[in-house]
């Protein structure tokens, strides 16, 4: 391996399309980025014949694997007995410093038990979160949500180290240089909502200074789409619940204008002369372009795309962990969150953490 | 007035498109409706122009307010200074037992302080709620969710008695015998979510059996517009997110539509092709077919109506005052509560509450 190459670990098993999928995934990417190579883990045999049909051997190397994380195993069956499994093997391949970012398909609880077991949190970090992109009116296309999931509870102190994390995750996923941050609530008044929302209110406030983000303050559920924010902090409850109302919504509406098409033979004209504009239409809102939820808190970068991906979601996925890699965001953020943490309050990052100094400066 | 006539009570100022619209609605209402009747809150002078413009005089009974609740006042200030305003003369009627249900299309948080304070509530209720509704692949293309934004806290018990109000309202104001009832979650699993919604689960699971419907459980964002659930019970702070982020991203949608529509002369004819079925989909999704938030657990029935409602919205939200008004609704939500708190447990309901003798058995 060339030794300016990126290297990702990948979960070839855990997907609901199987391993064929994803390795079409890594082909898009091994054929756009000449400086992408991966670590594989699953069934030897499979994946050398997928692998050999994609024809990026070069790129790849095989860790076999016997076991596989289905999608109804409980995460607490996966931390005691998932050693042999392929999304053990692709974590640790992060662990030992082999790969820097990990990719899968897989169960999400269970991607996140084995990723604190075997990663470990970031010192000063007291839940991880999961950082989701949403589609939006910003110019990139879409914006950062975390927690999404990772964890139902969130006190004042989580909301602000999301605050921190998702700050550094859209300057690194995403080249934003001073995100807009806003907190998830039942108004925008500073009067509105729970007890902890209006403490953390005044401590991301408090942060905005010395970690050059913009506060925009509490944000409702009708602004997570909107372009006056980039980032927005909830706890995982709330989170995932938006999250999940949002899919319904558009699929609700989507089957809606596929009933409207058919109706008539003249609205059958209509979606055939339409059909390029909703294809862009329907690219913009596609949640593949925009695959790949992200564990932030941890000791390594874990990127989880989603189950159903296909190839081009699984390169979507493999793209964002590229950038991350790329960026030393798994260091930065350590740093990020460890200076807040040592100053005991919200004040300018004095110096990196002995885990953070392979990073670069700029957290 | 006829003896059989339903009398509402309409707070005809706070709508943002004025007393003009609200009264039209009111005109639609008559229209159709021979058996309802209005008392109208709010400016004579320009109440007695409308009416007699619309020519429901014989109709409507005005009652001069000089003072209007706008819709940036905040709760507390109302409930203070509020008295001479057409939103509390609107809640006075139904107090008075003048009309049964108050409709308003003003300030959701004042209306709420309002109501509560001159209507107090239902013994055994501890948080009042709203519920919405919410376009779904029911048949009769909607459920019922709640609370939606009334308390942002809500216990196991409180999670039990919205399950309890949302069946009443269900069953009264839809004619739904056997509502399904699910409680939303993360997860459906039943080891998922924060403590109080396992106690809840299973709280609500007991009471099924003797209060006729179905339980099914948890239920994630995502079933929220299905078609397995009647009635979905959250917490105000969840149920409001989740309101919210679906308008919201059901804007997102419409406004990429309406763009891809415009990007080409090719689909700008498709758009022309489409409308009538566009049509189509918009009024099955169109909020104001489905008008009206409904404040449960007071004594008597406050119907919030969207504050940009016009004359169509105003007119559905009548339609459902009107339904809940001939069922007896308040009578009988007041009474399935009473007999779930009177029996320290959830048991078959043995006997109504004074305040419920004049409402029907069946609650």
């Amino acid at each position: 391996m060339g030794s300016s190459d990126t290297v990702i670990s990948i979960d070839a098993m855990g997907g609901d399309l199987g391993p064929a999928a994803v390795v079409e995934g890594m082909a898009k990417s091994a054929e756009v980025n000449p400086n992408i190579r991966f670590i594989v883990h699953g069934d030897r045999a499979e994946l050398e014949a997928q692998i050999a049909k994609r024809r990026i051997a070069d790129r790849c190397e095989i860790r076999h694997t016997e076991d596989v994380v289905t999608m109804h195993e409980k995460p607490s069956h996966v931390m005691r007995h998932g050693k042999g499994t392929s999304m053990w093997s692709a974590i640790d391949a992060v662990r030992a410093g082999e790969a820097t970012v990990c990719v899968s398909c897989g169960n999400t609880g269970a991607l996140m038990a084995v990723s604190m077991i075997r990663l470990r949190k970031v010192p000063g970090v007291n839940r991880p979160a999961i950082a989701c992109l949403w589609p939006s009116r910003n110019p990139s296309g879409f914006n950062v949500m975390l927690d999404v999931g990772a964890d139902i509870r969130a006190d004042q102190d989580d909301l602000l180290q999301y605050a921190l994390m998702g700050l550094s995750y859209a300057r690194n996923g995403f080249g934003i240089a001073r995100p807009r941050i806003g907190l998830l609530n039942v108004g925008t008044e500073e009067h509105k909502g729970r007890a902890e929302l209006k403490v953390a209110n005044e401590m991301i406030e408090a942060a905005a200074e010395f970690n050059d983000f913009d506060y925009v303050g509490f944000v409702e559920g009708g602004d997570i789409p909107s372009d006056r924010v980039d980032v927005i902090v909830t706890d995982g409850f709330t989170g995932n619940v938006a999250l999940k109302t949002a899919e319904g919504t558009a699929n609700l509406i989507s089957e809606g204008l596929r009933e409207a098409f058919k109706f008539s033979p003249l609205s059958r004209i209509a979606a055939l002369l339409a059909y390029t504009s909703l294809q862009r239409l329907k690219k913009r809102i596609d949640p593949r372009q925009v695959n790949g939820g992200v564990f932030l808190g941890l000791n390594g970068t874990v990127v989880k795309s989603h189950g159903a991906a296909d190839a081009t979601g699984v390169s979507a996925a493999i793209k964002l962990a590229f950038q991350l890699a790329q960026t030393g965001f798994s260091e930065k953020l350590a740093a990020r969150v460890a200076s807040a943490t040592d100053a005991g309050q919200i004040a300018k990052p004095a110096k990196e953490t002995p885990d953070a100094e392979k990073g670069k400066s700029s957290t």
